[in-house]
C-alpha cells in the first residue's frame, strides 16, 4: 500500500517545510517579547524546543500538525508557502493545550525533558499557555498577505476548533473520577481532544488553497478520521508500546489506571480483565498479568481492528478530496506515519 | 462636572442594556454545553453569575466592559443593538482572565462568592478559563448579521489584545518576586493587565458603529486613558478603601505585600515608609501605622493626583471623539464611576 515513491516525497517536502514552519513559529513567537516580557518569550522559547536545556530537533516535537495543513493545501492544489500563518496556528493552539494538559495531569515531563510548569511555577505557566492561545489568533493575519478570502475563511474555523479543544478536554479529566465511561464518550472525547484540530489542519490547508466547501469538507473528514485512528493507535502504545518506543514506562497507561479505549472494550467484554480491574492496585508485578489478560480478552485486537476501519474511512475521504498526485501520496504516508507509528 | 442628566442617561441607558448584554452572554456560553459537557457549561454559568449559590446580580459583576463597548458605538453614532456580539465578546475575555487569575493568585472569593477553582478544582478551572478564551472569539462571529466589514474589523482587534493581557498578566506575576519595581514598569504592566481591555472596549464600539480609524483610534485612547486611572485608583482603595466599600479587607494590598502605586511612590519619597517597609511583616497590628506613614510621606496625594491627571486625558480624548449627546455624556458618567467609586 506505501509505495517507496511515497516515502521520499514525504520526506522531501518534510525537509523544505520543517525549516520554514520553525521561521513562521519563531517570529510568532517573538511578539511575546518586549522590554518588560523578556522571560516570558524565553518560557515560550523554552516550550517549543529553541532554548534552555535538551533543546533541539527532538524537543520540538514532529510538527506533524502544521505539515498537515501544509501538505492539504498542496494536496489542494495550493502552494503550501502560502499557509505557513496557518501551519503556524494550529501549532501555536495545540502547544497552548500541551502547556495547560502539563499542568492538570500534573505531568513533569514532556519530549524528555521538563515541563514548563516545573520550571517556572503553574501561575506563570498557566498565562504562557494563554500567550500562545493568542498568538494562534494572531498569526493567521498573515494569511492577508496571501489573500483576504483565505484569511476570512480560515479565522471562521478557529473558536469552534478551540471551544471544541476544551470540551474534550472537559471530558478528558472528568474521566478520571468518574465509575464508568461508555465506549460513546470515549469517542466524544476523542472527537474533541485529539480530532478535532487534525480536522482543522487539513480543512486550514484546503481553504488556504481557496478549494470548493465540498473539497475542503473531505480534506476535513480526512483529518478527523486520521485524528481518531492516531488516538486509538496512541492508547494502543500507551499499553503495549515498550518503555524504547514511546518514553514513558511500559504499560503506563494501565498503571495510571487511564480509560483507554482498549481498557473500555476489555470492561465492555465482561472476561477475566473486566474481573481483575475494579480493585487492581496500579503495580508493576501485576501489570505484565493485567496487560495479558486484556489482550487475551481480544482488547488489543478490538483495538486495532478499530485503528485499521478507522484509518480505511481517512483515505476514502482523502480520495473524494481527489488530491493532487505527489502532495496527496505525501499526506497518505504522514497518515500512514501516524497510525503505524511505533514510537 | 458631572450633571443630573448624565447620571439619567446612564441610569436609563443601563436599564435597557444589562438584560441584553446578559441574553447574547448566555447564549454564547450555552455552546460550551453537549451531551458529555453539561458540567462544563455549567462550570461557566457558576462563574458568569447566573447559577449555583450566591447568584444574582452581584455576583455577575457590573459588567462595565460590555456597557463601555455599547456606550460607545451609540457615541459614535451607532445602535448598541448592533455590537452586541462584541460586548459579550470582551466579558468573556475578561471573565476568562479572571478565571485564570484566581488560580494565579490563589484567590478563593470573587464577588462575595467561592471562586470556581475552589468549588472544581484547578485543572478543570483552566479548562473552564480556555472554553471562555474560544467562546470571546466565537462571539464576534454574530457581528456578520450587522455588517461583514465590522465583523472583519473587530475580529483583528483580539489577538493583540488578549496577548497584550497575558503580558500585563506576566508582569504582575513577575513583580512578587521581584526586589524593586519601577513606576515605569508598573505603568507599561497595568497597560497590559488592565487599560487595553478598555481601549479595547471603546474601541470596538466605535468599530461598530464603523466610525473613521481617526475616530476609532480617539475612543480606543479613552478607554487606554480608563483604564489606567481605573487602575490608579482601584490601588489606592486596596490601601485606604475600608472593608465595607471593598468587600476585602483593610488595607489588604499592605498586607499582601503588593507593589502596587501608592507602595512604589512611597519607596521613591524615601521617607518614613521607605524605611519601615522592607523588613516589614504583614500584621493587622501593624498595618494602620504603615499606611499612615505611607500617606504622611505623600503616595496617597500622589495616587489621587494621578488618577485625576489620566482622567483628565480620558476625556479629553473622548472630545477628541466628538461623542454624539446623549450617551456620550453616560459614556463620561461610567467613567467617573469607575474612577470616583469607592466600592
Amino acid at each position: 500500500m506505501v509505495s517507496t515513491n511515497a516515502i521520499n516525497e514525504l520526506e522531501n517536502f518534510r525537509e523544505a517545510m520543517l525549516p520554514a514552519i520553525e521561521e513562521v513559529l519563531q517570529a510568532e513567537v517573538d511578539k511575546a517579547g518586549g522590554s518588560g516580557t523578556v522571560e516570558l518569550r524565553e518560557m515560550l522559547r523554552y516550550h517549543l524546543g529553541w532554548e534552555g536545556e535538551g533543546s533541539g530537533r527532538k524537543a520540538q516535537g514532529k510538527r506533524i500538525r502544521p505539515l498537515l495543513v501544509l501538505l492539504a493545501a498542496e494536496a489542494a492544489g495550493g502552494k503550501w508557502e502560502d499557509v505557513l500563518p496557518s501551519a503556524a496556528a494550529v501549532e501555536l493552539l495545540h502547544n497552548f493545550s500541551l502547556i495547560h494538559d502539563d499542568i492538570q495531569d500534573n505531568s513533569s515531563m514532556r519530549r524528555g525533558r521538563p515541563t514548563l510548569w516545573t520550571k517556572w511555577g503553574i501561575p506563570q505557566s498557566i498565562n504562557a499557555g494563554d500567550s500562545l492561545f493568542a498568538l494562534a489568533h494572531d498569526s493567521l493575519k498573515g494569511l492577508k498577505k496571501h489573500s483576504t478570502d483565505v484569511y476570512a475563511n480560515s479565522i471562521e474555523v478557529l473558536p469552534l476548533t478551540s471551544l471544541k479543544l476544551t470540551q474534550g478536554q472537559y471530558m478528558d479529566l472528568a474521566f478520571e473520577g468518574k465509575e464508568e465511561v461508555s465506549i460513546q464518550e470515549y469517542w466524544e472525547m476523542v472527537g474533541g481532544k485529539t480530532a478535532v484540530l487534525l480536522a482543522t489542519c487539513a480543512e486550514l490547508g484546503a481553504i488556504g488553497a481557496q478549494a470548493s466547501k465540498e473539497r475542503s469538507a473531505h480534506f476535513r473528514l480526512f483529518g478527523e478520521k486520521l485524528g481518531l485512528a492516531f488516538q486509538a493507535h496512541d492508547d494502543i502504545l500507551g499499553i503495549w508500546g515498550s518503555e524504547n518506543q514511546t518514553g514513558k514506562s511500559n504499560h503506563s497507561d494501565l498503571l495510571s489506571r487511564k480509560k483507554s479505549l482498549p481498557v473500555l472494550f476489555g470492561l465492555a467484554k465482561g472476561g477475566k480483565f473486566a474481573e481483575i480491574w475494579p480493585n487492581w492496585k496500579p503495580e508493576e508485578s501485576s501489570v505484565n498479568e493485567l496487560a495479558r489478560a486484556l489482550e487475551n480478552d481480544g482488547a488489543r485486537g478490538q483495538a486495532t481492528d478499530m485503528v485499521g476501519a478507522l484509518t480505511q474511512e481517512a483515505l476514502t475521504a482523502l480520495d473524494l478530496a481527489k488530491p493532487e498526485t505527489a502532495a496527496g501520496e505525501a499526506l497518505k504516508m504522514l497518515g500512514f506515519e501516524l497510525v503505524q507509528r511505533n514510537y
